[in-house]
């Protein structure tokens, strides 16, 4: 994977320069100074060597096949550059300099020019417009960047070459230790999934960092991301969440959702943590990298100060994991080693004169403890407390058994412990809240490693009707797929649909109503309306032949004033659908992440409470099943205030139907079925209403 | 305000000692070593001097007239300490030595008997089991902490002694300084109501940071903290979320109240800014120490790199604030200015080579637009950065007018950067998004001082009424007032009831049904069924003679043979309310801060979706309306879903003449009016069903 790139045996620097401060000079002399063992060559018409390595005018006398060209020049020199080193036989490049997609379209035609050059050679290309790779284990630091991080297991992939040299700088600071960084930049060939493909396999990288500000391929994304959290911890920061305004939705579900449902759903899918802030990215991967996950969620807490130890008890049970009680042997042997003031329930207070040894001896308790999970260890910084000591001490402990978790609040008197703590693998936290989000996070993730097998239910279905249905509409130049219509492609996929058809005159609305049955339905059939009620379209609950006779004379006459332009199909007479619980079954599709399904309980619920969920489709019964239990308002469906349950099976089958609807016709761009009228177990739900939207150009 | 206590002319530690490592060497030690320009005198019979300072036996030969004393006795000694201090004139008392309620009931009762001694003698008395004393400006250091802050404007009160020393090293690490520390310890008589007061009139204290694990006297506190707050920031962290769980409550309102949602209540009632993490607390102090007020909530982004600050505009936008559209002077001023491929929308990116001049012209040209009413400052460190220079052409720029917070982000490199921030006086984060959190907390802060005036409302009512139904259930051993008498009460408050008469046997329910018109409600009557409709003993919607009949005599039978032991007052016969939107107001009584008012719509809103209000009583007509504002399901009062609006007014009316009735007995400890059913404006709402709980001692 990325073998030439990522472990290159020879690294050509083409612009590299004797002049400091030049990208050229600092990115040749980072990877002098780094110590990289490979050979190196430098390129440069007007030098002859350069930091003491023999130089080369270009790249047409260096002998041995390249493996990686690092590229520095001006972007006006960049296509050659690029068209010289394939000729050299570099099998990937890097470009760093700037001057492309990011200033306008001159410079994405030249970002594209270069991306073709290098696929029809088959040669990969990273960047333009980065700062660069840095390998800690192969001595590579082909970046301009100002240090070279300490050894360690994080891998870095940015999108911001400027987040890149903040992140080193922090990671410098902590001591912590990186295993590549990776600065993606335009992404012109390789992006976010190349790499993190590359990572998963990197036996060096034990957890993956990211900050990204977009992923342009979004199944690709899911599909190369699952793989690589199997395997190791991914933590992603996504940044800039865009207003829902933006487009104009023609449904609920459409309109409720936005690029941030559809990034946090598909990290959702793919079991990537999420970090919401720049510090919990850091946290959790620290967290990740130094030590091992959790088996559960019970907490145990090591304090020498009473405060500290109630904020994080507060911490972990706001985080939904519990603080746990300790067992009985551990309490006594605590109760018997410890100082008599000492509360030896959890938290754990070892008190403020607390040595190292007092420390070690309730953090081996706790290890030894079959109910403690996890522990947080925290210290003050008290007249007698000895922070570098206890930090040794409590290295001491870790057997790698159990995540062990310190926070060592204060500043300069602490600092000679944090040191220690970095250097045995303690992950340091300055206030125990971030300690304990950083274990949720582990926590989070050990859940999803414990998830079932994503097997996807496949119904037997009509899908030619769906499409002559659909086909139809595009040749009638209509992308709104109206109500009747709309319930004709859900039945094709096994939704049961009240008893209807279209009448065009008053007689044959009472021959419809009759054959069917009453109370029924009238709703005006137009290509023009969508919003029928808002035209007076609707008439509901209608008993008797007179009812509807009249209920059509009224519509007719009433839509011909109010929409004299629209042209009308006639009005669709349906059986009145039972009584039940109305729920909301939604889709939409991400530009990205292609079909996200929603759902929610109608009416107020869905538009007042936005109490909503998202899953991108496809989604398995057992996913149906967590979108009904992770709205607010689930407790409705489980038969709050002496109501009977509904049958849950009945919407999680429906949201999978809908899922595999939406999977099978990339042409649906939007659909709502609103109400899904659901009854108890052994009732058949309805859709009472239904609209689907199709994309505007056809994709086959 | 405690003149003798925080700025003494004297001071006298009893145990003072020459061994250092314990409590009397290590605070006689930080007196000396502090430089405080009063009289010293340690007492220790078994020393002539002490670290050169003339040592005296005991306190009666000092001569002059003792400010302040300070006791670091074993705990055995520290009653004769006391005495012996008030003798020697002694006006204030700190009890730094442990060992009293925290160890169990034998050092409570000599911590009581002690706060006994110093009050019948008016001395004030910090402690016991506490750290001790600094003020910094005064040069008093009267602890046993290691260190001594420098000098600023942050007081902090702290109840834990522990944190204190923690507080003391992050505030030396990050160069920030302090007014006063207290460590208030056990709080046996001053607490921190008493140093609220005294440091809201301190004029060295800026802002006032607090750390508390319980609040005792409640009323007191919530008067204090307000008169602070009108004068200086307050920034409170209050730890110990305690479950809801614990307490029976006999209502929805005290089922869904907690001591965590008192506290909140009390906090915002007052003016209190809550932090709520610890980070959170030194991040809002360290803003409002040093930085002036914003006027509004549009923010201006400054950067050197994209990726942070796009952070800080997502963070910007989820708190709540506006990241501003920038005049067009200043867009075109920086079009000028900056070089081309600046951005010069908000964020400002001045690029990755700023230096610290553009940095300066941007910051300038923010400070001078009027749409900006904050600026948030990113640095990460590129190749080119200076971080030092930057931070001081930074501070130059500050004119006080306009709140300015800094994120330098990384480590090692930014670090100079930092240490000028911190000298300048401009309040620096690791992150933007902290540093967005607490320019939020400085907003909040804003808003509340613009509160309008707190004028409550004073109805006229029946008190005589609700006094004698409140006797007479105490009489009877009733603590539970049924739906009957709870209904008189709400009526003798101004509330409108139902119609309605007991009615004890079937003829007289006939009877009273014809009289006051058909449809009626009949429900049972007695003291001991609580819930009603368990027990089949509720029936709505009575239309005729029959079916009331029917009704009374199928409720007897059934209850009889249900519930044969309870005692029947008989069946309450009542005119059906009209319909309307359904919505519950309740009140419960918090131990510390008293009546609690709680709003919500009725129903599944306020029991599936907790969807639920809690203020103070007494509340304003202003408070009440911000009740009903800050539900999620508001917008179905507003008439979501082609609704009519509900009268908001009725509901705010009747939630101040609950607050009124709260606040007149405080013999009620629970009140639910559920539902209350409320129309249109000029309808008048209808109390539909009503509970009441009374304490279970009678305080008049």
């Amino acid at each position: 994977m990325l073998e030439t790139l990522l472990y290159p045996k020879s690294v050509a620097v083409i612009g590299a320069s004797k002049s400091p401060g030049k990208v050229g000079y600092e990115t040749f002399n980072n990877l002098v100074k780094g110590g990289y063992a490979g050979r190196l060559i430098p390129v440069n018409p007007t030098a002859d060597e350069i930091l003491g390595v023999k130089c080369y005018p270009d790249l047409t006398g260096i002998g041995e096949p390249l493996d990686l060209s690092v590229i520095a020049v001006p972007t006006a020199s960049v296509k050659a550059a690029v068209e010289s080193s394939i000729k050299a036989g570099a099998k990937s490049i890097i470009v760093i300099t700037a001057g492309f997609k990011e200033v306008g379209p001159d410079g994405a035609a030249l970002e594209k020019e270069i991306a073709r050059i290098c696929a029809a050679q088959n040669v990969r290309l990273m960047g333009p417009n980065c700062l660069g790779l840095i390998n800690t284990h192969h001595r590579l630091n082909a970046s301009f960047a100002r240090k070279m991080p300490p050894v360690g297991g994080i891998s870095v992939i940015s999108q911001s070459g400027a987040l890149c040299t903040a992140i080193l700088d922090w990671a410098a600071a902590r001591r912590i230790g990186l295993a590549k960084l990776i600065s993606i930049g335009n992404k012109a060939d390789l992006d976010e999934s190349d790499f993190l493909k590359a990572l998963s396999k990197d036996k060096e990288t034990r957890v993956i960092m990211g900050y990204l500000e977009n992923i342009l391929t979004g199944d690709e994304f899911i599909k190369v991301a699952e793989e690589a959290a199997s395997v190791k911890p991914v933590v992603l920061m996504k940044v800039g969440v865009t207003k829902a305004g933006g487009k104009a939705a023609s449904s609920h579900t459409g309109s409720l959702a936005g690029a941030d449902i559809a990034y946090g759903a598909a990290f959702k899918r793919a079991g990537v943590i999420r970090a919401e802030t720049f510090e919990a990215l850091f946290d959790y991967c620290t967290a990740f990298a130094m030590q091992p996950l959790p088996k559960g969620d019970r907490v145990a807490i090591i304090t020498n100060a009473g405060g500290p130890g109630i904020m994080a008890a507060d911490a972990v049970e706001k985080s939904g994991m519990k603080v746990t009680t300790l067992g009985v042997e551990t309490a006594e042997h605590l109760s018997c080693k410890l100082p008599s003031a000492a509360s030896i329930a959890n938290p754990i207070d070892v008190l403020g004169d607390a040595d190292p040894e007092r420390y070690a001896l309730a953090l081996n308790a706790a290890l030894d403890d079959d109910t403690v999970d996890a522990i947080i260890v925290i210290l003050t910084p008290q007249a007698m407390t000895k922070a570098a000591e206890t930090a040794r001490a409590l290295a001491g402990c870790v057997r790698g058994n159990k995540p062990v978790l310190v926070t060592f609040m204060g500043g300069e008197d602490v600092m000679p412990g944090r040191e220690e703590l970095a250097t045995a693998g303690l992950p340091d936290y300055p206030s125990p809240e971030r300690a304990v989000a950083a274990l949720r996070a582990m926590y989070d993730y050990v859940l999803w490693r414990k998830r079932p097998p994503r097997i996807v239910t496949r119904f037997t279905v009509n899908r030619r009707r769906v499409e002559r249905i659909i086909t139809h509409h595009y040749r009638a130049g209509r992308l709104q797929i109206g109500e009747e219509k709309a319930k004709d492609v859900l039945a094709a996929y096994g939704f049961s649909v009240p008893a209807g058809q279209l009448a065009a005159t008053s007689d044959e609305a009472l021959e419809i109503a009759d054959r069917i049955g009453y109370p029924v339905a009238m709703k005006i059939a137009s290509p023009g309306i969508i919003h029928k009620s808002d035209f007076g379209g609707v008439r509901l609950g209608l008993s008797n032949a007179e009812a509807v006779l009249d209920a059509y004379d009224l519509m007719m006459s009433r839509i011909k004033r109010r929409a004299p332009e629209v042209e009308l199909d006639g009005v669709y007479i349906e059986k009145m659908a039972t009584r039940g619980r109305e729920v909301i079954i939604g889709m939409t599709r991400d530009p990205a992440f292609g079909p996200m399904l929603m759902f929610g309980l109608g009416g107020i619920f869905v538009e007042v409470m936005k109490d909503v969920t998202f899953y991108l489709a496809p989604i398995t019964a057992d996913e149906a099943m967590k979108m009904l239990v992770s709205t607010r308002s689930y407790a409705l469906l489980k038969g709050a205030r002496g109501q009977r349950p509904v049958d849950m099976n009945s919407i999680a089958d429906g949201l999978q139907r809908i899922s595999q609807l939406a999977t099978d016709f990339p042409q649906i761009a939007e659909l709502d079925i609103n109400p899904f009228i659901v009854g108890e177990v052994g009732v058949e739900p309805v859709v009472a209403d239904a609209r689907i939207t199709l994309v505007q150009e056809t994709k086959p």
